[in-house]
């Protein structure tokens, strides 16, 4: 239940991707049969994933993962437009690697400005509106967040960027695939997204960058990807990249209801049977996957490695910061406090997942946690 | 007889990636099993990869191609060591995503110097010694040229850049499997190379970053491999490279004896029976797979093209630049002009080539070549 971390690549996508390895092997630059057998193959995924958010073929540029996405985003489209203006602004609760670049262009003399979020994890917007002037060049704003999975209101702060002519960027790693995204109607300039959160092989993400729209490139060599992105494409991930995008296009309607219906199933028995525990992010506007419970009194980590013990698999947070030990960001920003940060579970639910598997969650969690509990000096008596 | 614009993947490296896109699908970064299973992976393909090149486990970065490694060698190095002087110096003959990072450090204020090469490839180690002074940040040569093979004199020239204490980096794509390199005997600070080039996945590279040498990161985020490469690890790739880097320590003693063979009878075979025909670069200083041959009076692509027809991959240069049209920079460093080096065809020998093939070459390309001689204006009249 951890399937915000890693997803296992779909079996349809592995047959999609295995002729592309050791048969059809061709580079798509080379000026012969298998070469041009390859560069149609991306083509075709380059349309499957366009297809996926509303996007035009040529608008789709395939990276390396999601990081890269976010890479080229914020530091090659800062380079491009730097003379529109000197402010970005990213909400508190970005991923890590949104947080990261941001301070490497705080050093590269940009003014990079926090919106912060409600206690529900909502952009607040009237607090945003101020902080987008029209000396802004960028605003990075995710989607949805891969803790919280608290779903943003993207249409409405697109609009509130263009007023000021600035250009809008979405991490929508943790939404695409899980909501219905449309870049065209929801007003996105670029939304960055990884192959594996569609099912499909890692080592590959895209950008979309709208039409009309140039990054100075973050990989620079050989030209490859109009130029936006150097390096021979990664073939048989791009062609898996493609099928992962047309499957998650066929199925996720009813796959979201399925899953919303079993996290509102796992939330709402462990609420009932686990006492000091509560939901963190918004009740309703968040992605059908996603259950963020915190139980008081409970150290994050130990809960883990317990739950691995008897087949339970979640998270503390964030995988790329599970080994770090930092209380969440995302849930700081909440107004949480460090001890019931880290006290926090994430559980994202996914394909293999069943009802059989979470009502063993909900029927072995409580003992778990009682346990936990009563170990801690924290724990009041009563509850011990 | 293209492999070196792409090679197909080894049926044992599919074999060994397979369990991780679907079973131990874990990312690395997670604190349960599958997430444990899938950091040992990692840290035994680091293992595999870093004895292929005489390295240690800790100085392996991986990334997801070699232009990527490229990357943060010329643009992390010279970033996090700026102080040390502002002149960096590469070859003439450098692949292209080296030549075009460097246009990118000299944008970033950095003196960048073309060092020359002799009309058989090889740096001229005279003028080199010249280039490289005290305000010498970064050097970066190629270890062997993936266009016409030459071999540069790596410790000698590692030497001279020591001697002004900078940093060291060799693009060593074309050279790592086919001829034995090790990192410490030579005196390389910093190697790039990639998967692919092993007959392993495409999506993934790697970088050798000797102990102790820290650059400043070029994909920015959550802190992965060491800080020096973020990004959710592509676990599979990383596990197909390990395995591919195993298995070319294996057989390329034997394999390169056998492609060497090959090379010399196919280009002692075509330019016995085809007239004004010429190899490019040295002719022994080269790595055994290649073979860089230039026919007089013929343009590449056409040549390519009719060779497709009758089943023959070659390229005109680097796939790389295949579709650009534009004349190679590295046969022009070899003073050839314009019209030769239109006419050169590079043959890259690999696993699947035998004797039958190389004959069979042999026997249909003198026919090719003669019709394309016919329909040529500048052929003249005793070759049509």
């Amino acid at each position: 239940m951890d399937y915000g971390a890693a997803k296992p690549v779909d079996k349809a996508v592995i047959e999609a991707m295995t002729p592309y390895f050791s048969k059809v092997y061709g580079n798509p630059a080379s000026f012969y049969t298998i070469g041009f057998d390859a560069y149609n193959a991306v083509i075709k995924a380059r349309n499957q994933v366009a297809k996926l958010i509303g996007a035009i073929q040529g608008e789709i540029i395939f990276t390396s993962c999601a990081t890269e996405s976010n890479n080229l985003a914020l530091l090659g489209i800062t380079q491009r437009y730097k003379k529109k203006g000197k402010r970005v602004v990213i909400s508190e609760i970005e991923h890590i690697s949104i947080i990261n670049i941001a301070k490497e262009l705080t050093r590269r003399g940009f003014e990079v400005l926090h919106a912060p979020v409600d206690n529900e994890g909502i952009l607040d917007i009237e607090k945003f509106r101020e902080l987008v002037n029209d000396n802004t060049v960028l605003v990075s704003i995710m989607a949805a967040n891969n803790e919280i999975g608290t779903i943003q209101p993207i249409k409405e702060i697109a609009k509130i960027v263009h007023d000021h002519d600035a250009i809008f960027h979405t991490d929508a790693v943790a939404a695409v695939g899980q909501i219905p995204i449309n870049v065209k109607e929801m007003g996105i300039d670029l939304l960055s997204f990884s192959s594996n959160d569609l099912y499909g092989p890692r080592g590959v993400g895209a950008i979309y960058l709208k039409s009309g729209l140039r990054a100075k490139p973050h990989m620079i060599g050989g030209g490859q990807e109009g130029g936006q992105r150097s390096g021979s494409e990664n073939v048989p991930g791009i062609v898996g990249m493609g099928k992962a995008a047309e499957i998650t296009l066929e199925t996720m309607k009813d796959e979201s209801k399925r899953l919303k219906k079993l996290r509102d199933r796992l939330s709402k028995g462990l609420l009932e049977s686990i006492q000091e525990s509560y939901m963190n992010g918004h009740p309703t506007k968040r992605i059908p996957n996603n259950a963020n419970i915190r139980f008081s009194f409970i150290e994050g980590e130990a809960l883990i490695l317990s739950l691995d013990q008897i087949g339970i698999n979640a998270s503390s947070g964030s995988a790329c910061l599970a080994k770090t030990l930092e209380p969440s960001h995302v849930l700081r920003a909440l107004g949480l406090a460090h001890e019931y940060a880290h006290g926090s579970l994430v559980f994202t639910l996914g394909k293999g997942n069943n009802e059989e598997q979470v009502d063993y969650v909900i029927d072995s969690m409580p003992d778990v946690v009682h346990k936990l509990r009563a170990m801690s000096p924290l724990t009041p008596k009563e509850l011990k």
